[in-house]
C-alpha cells in the first residue's frame, strides 16, 4: 500500500462542537446595513425571498453559521460532496442601502428553546458588529385562501403604522414563532429597532407568489422614506 | 434610496441570550416585602389573583424576567408591536404591607425540570435583594366541583396551621407542580417562610370566581396577625 | 396591617438551583464505610430494602441531595408542610460495618441521560469523602414469577462469583438501567469495587417480599468472609 | 462481621460524569495513520466492517471513551461484570497504512443534536493528536433489495470521484445522520479531507454481508493510489 492522501499539514483538528460557530469567509464593507432574515419556515416565504433578495441585490456570500443545534446529518449534494446544515449570511453593498441577508438549510428544533433563544442571539450580537441599523425578517402567515396579502409587525409603534402605510396589513394580536419572530422580540430588548414581513400562505408548499408578493413589497417599503 | 431609519447609536447589541436576563425599570423602595406570585396554572387561577392585587394595592411594573425557557416566540398587539414572553415584577408601597408581586405570560415547559429549578432560583435570588420576609405563590387546585375552597401549604407546620385557622383546608399529602411548588420548595431550602393558596377550579377555562375567593383570602389573611 | 411575620435575618436568598445541591445536616464519623443504594425502581424493591437496613443499622439522615433534575413539584405531607423531592443520605456507625445508605423519592427521568450520568458522579463524590470502600446497588429484576430469586452482578469476576457462592445467582448478559447500573459503572471506571444485588420482582407493585430477601442477603453476605 | 473487601488506597473518586472522558490504555506509536470509524447504524453495517478491520489489522484497543450522552444502564457480560456502554479505540501499526479505528456499543440519541455535535468534535479532537490525515466512516444505507452496492460521499469533488472510480456509485443529493454523516461534515469544516463509504443494507437486521462488501472495497481501495 502506498500513502498518497494529501492532507494540508495544518489540518485544524481545533475546537469542539458544542456551541454556535461562525466561519468567515471575508469582512465585508458595509455601511449602516439593514439586516435582513429568511429562513425555512411555513410555505418556505422567507427563504426564498431571501433568496431573491440575495440575487437582486448581488450580495455575496461572507460568512457561515455552524451549530450543534442544527440537525445531525450531513447535506450530500448531486456531486457527492457533503456538509453540515448551516446558516449562510451574505452582503450586498451595491445600492444606496447596503444589506446582510441571512439564509439557511434549516432552523433550530422548535421544541429547543433554549437553542433558538442563544442562536438569534449569537446572531444579532454577529450582525451588530457590522453595525446593522434595522433588522427586517420575513416569514409566512398561514392562510386557508392567501391572496398575496402582506402582514407587518414591528419595535413600535410607529414603525408598524408606517410601513402598513406603504400596503401591509398589520399583524395584531398574534403570535410570531421561529427566528422571524423572535430575532424581533430580542432586537427590542436590546434596543434596536426591526419590522417583520409576513406573506399569507397556505403553508402546505414552497410558495413562490407569497415570496415574490413579500420580496416586492420589502422593495418598495425600502426605497421610500420609512419613519422610525 | 434614502436611508431614513433613524437608530439609536448606542443600540445595545450585547448579551447572548442564553440564560435569564433581568431588565430593571426602577428601583422601587419597599420595607420587608411579601413575596406574591401568581403565574398561568389550573384556571389560571394565579394569574388572575395576582392581577387583582396589582389593581388592588396599585402595584408599578418595575421588573421584566425573559428567558431562554420561556417560548420561542413573540407576542403581537393589537398594535402590531411584538415583545418576547416574559415575567413582570410590580412593586407596592401604598399600604402597611409592602409587596412584590410576580406575574406573566407563560410558565417554563412542565418537562423541562432544570428551566423550573433555576428560574425559581433567579427569583428567588432577585427578591431576596429587596428583602423579602414572606413568600405567598396562588395557584389552583383542579377540583370536580368547586364551591370556592381554599387549601394551604406551607414550609411550617406553625405557619400551615395558623393560614387554616383564618378558613382555608389543609393541603395534604399531595403535590403541587409549577412555580407555585417550586418557588415555595425551594425557598424552604434557603430558610425563607412561604405558604402557598390554592383555590378549588375545574381548572377547564380561567376561573375568575376562583381567583377573586383566592384574592379574598389573601386580603383577610394579610390583615390579621399571621404566626409563623 | 401589622407585621408579625417573623423571619430569620440571615434568610439565605443564595445559589441558583441549576445543578445538585448537598444539604448536610451533620458530619458522621464513620470508618472504611459500605454505601448501600436503594432507590426508586422495578417493586420499589430497592428503596424498601434500603429503608429496612436504616431500621436495622439505626441509621441517622446526616445529609440530603436536592436537583434540578428531579420532579418540578414540592411534596405536601399530612400536616400541609411540603418541601421538594430529595435524595437521603443515613449514616449507622452502630454494627461493625459502618454503613452510608441511599434512599429518596425519586430518581431523574430516564431520558435525561446527562442527569442521570452527574447525578451518580456527583454521589460518588460525596461518599467517596468518607473513605466508602464498597458500594452496594439494591434493585429490582423484572420476573413473570419472582420465587425469591437474588441476582449479582460486581466490578470484577471475582467479587460477582464470591458473592454468587453465597446463594445469588449471576446476572449475565443484560443491562442494569438507572442509579442501580450506572453508580456501578460508574464506580468500576473510578477503580472502586461494587456490587448490585436484584430481587426477582413481578414489578408491577411495591413488592417488600422481593425487598425482604435481598435486606436479608444482604445482612447475610456482609456478614461474611468476602473475597474482592 | 469482618471487613475483609480490599479495596486499593487509591481508589478515585474524582470527577463527575458530565462531559465526555478519555480512559487511556496506552500511546501508540502511529505513522500518520487512517482514522475509520464504524459505529452501530443501519444494517449494523459499520460496527462489523469495523470489526473485521480490528481483526485484521491486528489492532489493539488504547483508549476507551465514556459519555452522559450514552445511555444510562450498564453492561453486563455473562460472568456478571458490568461496564458503562462506550467507544472503543483500536491502534494498528502492522501494515504500510497505520489506523486509528473506532467502534463501539451506541450512539447518542438522535433526538440529541448537542451531544452527537460535541461527541464528534471531541473525537476529531482526539484523533487530530495522533495526526491523523484521512477520515473514513463506514455506514449502512436502507436500500429495498440490496446487491452489495457501495456508495461513496466525500469532503471534495476529487476524493469522491477518485473513490467512484475503483467501483462505488456516488452517494449524491441525500443526507448521511449520524456519527458516519456528521463526523465527515465536521472534518471538512476543520481542513480534514475524509470519505464515507455506505453499503445497500435493508436496515431490518445485522447485515454480515452488506459489512463485508464495504470491507473488501475499503481494503482496496486503500491499497491503491487515490488522489485526494
Amino acid at each position: 500500500m502506498r500513502k498518497l492522501y494529501r492532507l494540508p499539514r495544518s489540518s485544524k483538528f481545533e475546537s469542539i462542537m458544542n456551541k454556535p460557530y461562525f466561519r468567515h469567509l471575508f469582512a465585508p464593507e458595509l455601511k449602516s446595513p439593514v439586516f435582513v432574515e429568511g429562513l425555512p419556515g411555513f410555505g418556505n416565504v422567507g427563504k426564498i425571498a431571501a433568496g431573491l433578495l440575495i440575487d437582486f441585490a448581488q450580495a455575496k456570500l461572507f460568512a457561515e453559521l455552524y451549530s450543534p443545534y442544527f440537525p445531525d446529518y450531513v447535506i450530500v449534494d448531486k456531486e457527492g460532496i457533503c456538509r453540515p446544515p448551516r446558516y449562510e449570511f451574505y452582503a450586498s453593498s451595491t445600492g444606496k442601502n447596503h444589506f446582510i441577508i441571512l439564509t439557511g438549510d434549516t432552523q433550530p428544533s422548535l421544541e429547543d428553546l433554549v437553542a433558538h433563544y442563544e442562536t438569534c442571539g449569537e446572531i444579532l450580537d454577529f450582525v451588530g458588529k457590522y453595525g446593522c441599523r434595522l433588522l427586517v425578517t420575513i416569514g409566512g402567515v398561514p392562510t386557508p385562501e392567501p391572496k398575496g396579502e402582506i402582514y407587518v409587525a414591528a419595535t413600535s409603534k410607529k414603525l408598524a403604522s408606517n410601513i402598513a402605510e406603504k400596503g401591509a396589513a398589520t399583524y395584531g394580536m398574534g403570535r410570531i414563532i421561529g427566528a422571524t419572530g423572535l430575532l424581533l422580540g430580542l432586537a427590542k430588548i436590546r434596543g434596536l429597532k426591526g419590522l417583520c414581513l409576513l406573506g399569507a400562505t397556505t403553508g402546505l408548499k414552497a410558495d413562490r407568489e407569497a415570496a415574490f408578493s413579500v420580496f416586492q413589497f420589502f422593495m418598495k417599503t425600502l426605497g421610500t422614506d420609512v419613519k422610525t
